[in-house]
């Protein structure tokens, strides 16, 4: 494996990878790799003739007062894993690199992006989809890796892959999760033993609404009503928010009727934490 | 030539085109094709193993009042014309296969949009720039050939590029004229023949600010006060603005000491013309 620092260099590498014809499969990250990470990467190199990772700590996904400062680094453990999956190339620019002096150029997906997460954290997709394209750009992967944890994440670039007429198939992968069922994320990192059970209340929560509504429950406000009653019970933990909304255009819906997704924010102390489920109904009743 | 209608075809020529390990030249119009057109056009001829152009009248770009209903069309034409040129393919997609139904993707450059054209056509930039991302997405050129006319278009389009880490070289062709100096533009076609005469004080005006500052003015208000005097005098033509600027970053200058751009824009009746003039001096004093 190699690991480059700079545009052109990755460039030089795509141009010698394209003249031997082979796919490339990219799994864009912030680094301080867990499970859920080593998922993409293992199945982008199953896929792929060859893999790229990235790893940039995206200042511009950053809202004042998040926690771009503290977010958790370890560039040389990232590399040794890394290299164990059989990764061939590890792209990690520095800050200057890719928002250079007299940087100005933004990509906004609309409507995807103004609920759920959106509504909380102002900027943070416009960083999202602008760092992102960057990337596929630079790299230009047959297919990228993103995971179903970060749901309206994965349905933004989806949307943004489509709009600009890229030729990339964006692959989701399913959640990876503890034991005990809290998805893994790097913010886990921040909680206290305390913090990190009561966080439990999130992934339970949502794990119910889904049961509920595969059990019959139609009435999305009733399903939220269940998770919203399951966070008043537990004091370390606060809900942002809680909706169930269609797969693509993530509105919201009345009626669980069809394929929809649970999602959910909280906050536990100062660490923000996300979830969702998906379901899936065979019969659309 | 091939006319091609789909995102579809031209990727499938484009992949063609690539096992061939050819060059590709686009030439990006909104057809009606006049000198200017034909001169990019014979450029990317002659630079590129194969060039497309491509022809398509951006809804996106023109603002509410504007005058998209009534854009020039001739794609019988415009066929002929590039047919002749040598032009490999013409690629005239309809609207909804560029815009498809729930399309929300839309690219913005800051900073060098909101002066001179962008005080005037809110949005306008923002259809530029995303339909331009769109066309070098699927076109993929190593070339892409831009009129110096729209002189503000072409430096939003420079830094979306280099913002965005495409590799395609963005060239710049010199401004064509008809032979008393107006600008060549598909919407003189708009001029009664007494509004045609007026026009004139716009090359005139912008000529005379250029020979102001090549013959030692360094006062860009004084210089500007040159242009607004001669569009005093024009009752047919009103001036929407004049500015000198810095030829990278569009910012105003107030001391004329180094290569500027003076652009204006006016209306003559109900049509908005636009035009500019670089000023290189040889020496910085």
């Amino acid at each position: 494996m190699v690991v480059l620092k700079s545009v052109s260099e990755v460039r030089a590498w795509r141009r010698r990878v394209r003249a031997d014809d082979a796919s490339v499969g990219l799994v864009p990250t912030m680094g301080a790799f867990h499970q859920g990470h080593l998922s993409l990467i293992r199945r982008a190199v199953a896929d792929c003739d060859v893999t790229a990772v990235s790893l940039f700590v995206n200042p511009t996904q950053f809202g004042r007062g998040e926690d771009l400062e503290s977010y958790p680094q370890d560039l040389e453990r990232d590399v040794e894993l890394a290299s164990r999956e059989g990764v061939d190339v590890l792209f990690a620019p520095p800050t200057a690199n890719m928002y250079a002096e007299g940087y100005a150029t933004w990509v906004e997906v609309e409507r995807l992006t103004t609920g759920l997460c959106g509504r909380f954290r102002a900027g943070h997709f416009r960083g999202v989809t602008t760092i992102v394209l960057k990337l596929l750009n630079v790299v230009q992967p047959d297919r990228a890796y993103f995971g179903e944890k970060d749901y309206q994440q994965l349905a933004v670039i989806r949307r943004m892959v489509q709009d600009l007429d890229l030729e990339c198939e964006i692959v989701g992968m399913p959640t990876i999760r503890e034991p005990d069922g809290l998805a893994m994320s790097s913010r886990n990192a921040y909680l206290s033993p305390e913090q990190r059970r009561a966080a439990l209340v999130l992934p339970r929560s949502l794990t119910k609404a889904r049961q509920l509504i595969e059990s019959g429950q139609r009435s999305a406000g009733k399903v939220l009503r269940a998770v919203k009653s399951r966070f008043a019970a537990e004091p370390l933990a606060s809900l942002q928010y809680a909706e169930i909304v269609d797969p693509d255009t993530l509105e919201p819906v009345e009626r669980c009727d069809r394929d929809v997704v649970i999602a959910a924010a909280c906050l536990v102390g100062d660490t923000r934490l996300i979830d969702n489920q998906m379901v899936k109904l065979r019969e659309r009743a």
